[in-house]
């Protein structure tokens, strides 16, 4: 298991009519997660892009338990549970800073691996042993 | 069945560094296109939330099987196929306009009933009955 | 001087705590709307950028006189006043379809002129002869 | 003058098919950016709100001098240069972390201030008490 906690806070360009976080917002918040997730092993888009490899979504899925409120701060944590066989799931907790355990939204994105030509390929060796030596490290 | 086909085009704003649509719009063009289901059988947001009616999103889910690209004229098919017990699903499928048979995505949204004070209510009968109604006449 | 009228409706996404379009959002109304007005008149955006040329943002504008409210159907009025010399000046009025005498919005973009090297060059004669076609049109 | 950086990092959500920062989220950035300047003040939505003040933002201005790109660190740095008389003007400079010598973008955004019933008034003692003490401190 790899687990990664990004944190972030909540502005008015996020927020609704109803006073809280727009729905497709926390697709944002969960992108910029994964990214911080993926460069925290040594996977950065852009160079995971320079060797040729894409990680496009080909799923993503969010339970919403409450909504998310201005100027909170909220921590979206990130979790891989396993090693990728053909594509990778990436699961998503969010919540405050200062109510780890009240849930806001719960989800999870899976991504595939396509090569230079948009086809799909296994996770690469160099991938699959960044991941391999986070999760060992945990 | 109720069937609803709302239009709309791609444009800058919704695409991304691989020339795609970005994945979070997609629940945007969800939200308008249910919108516009939901006003076609008198269930305008409006006059429903005058109704001390909330119907918050508490799933959403999508499949991606292709990118939308830029200036592409994209029908999201909204489709209710029950009638709600206690929640209201919503399917969508996402095509072009010149091609209807390639799906490039499709997804649904979860809907709870909510009174003004924020509870889970069942569906009111006047909902209720404008689902019928349609559903009758389709 | 060459007009043109996009029309567009306000919905949940667009909408922020105050009950209002958040600000940032006219700008993706602006993009919309000279899209369809450079289209109008066989500028798209695809085959401009086929021949090479680029219409970046340099400048933008906004003066917000009243809030835009969910499902207000809006125009977004779209002129060229006149032919650009070494920029395109485009200005925008944005107001409701029910009442076209209270302005909700003022603004313009100006853009400049980029080659395929990403250097400004003068209006390609193409697009001069374009606009300059529906100017004596109006 | 009052002088604030606020840090952000570019992300897919941000950019477009150019490869670089749609030019919408400026806007968005400029609200973090000043919200956390506010609140450095004493200043925070929040409480002003409370205090029954609103600050819409009645004109925004952006000039674009090259894009910013994905994974970039930006600063977005925001200054009050002088004490709001009837109106607070705020002023935008986005450079990268990297490269603080290379602006990427300057712009402002102009406030009224509004009471509970939405009138402009004059700014509230308490507010330029605030904004005072901290352009003396500078």
């Amino acid at each position: 298991m790899i687990q990664y906690d990004h944190h972030l806070k909540v502005y008015y360009k996020d927020i609704d009519q109803m006073g809280i976080v727009y729905y497709s917002r926390y697709l944002e918040y969960f992108e910029e997660a994964r990214t911080e997730l993926l460069a925290s092993i040594g996977l950065d888009v852009t160079s995971v892009e320079k060797n040729g490899i894409q990680l496009p979504v080909i799923t993503s899925h969010c339970d919403y338990h409450r909504g998310a409120e201005l100027e909170q701060n909220l921590i979206i944590r990130t979790i891989i549970y396993e090693l990728p066989k053909a594509k990778l799931r990436i699961d998503y907790q969010v919540f405050t800073k200062e109510n780890t355990e009240q849930i806001i939204l719960t989800g999870y994105t899976i991504h595939a691996f396509l090569n230079i030509n948009g086809r799909p390929v296994r996770p690469p060796a160099n991938i699959l042993d960044k991941i391999k030596k986070q999760m060992n490290e945990y």
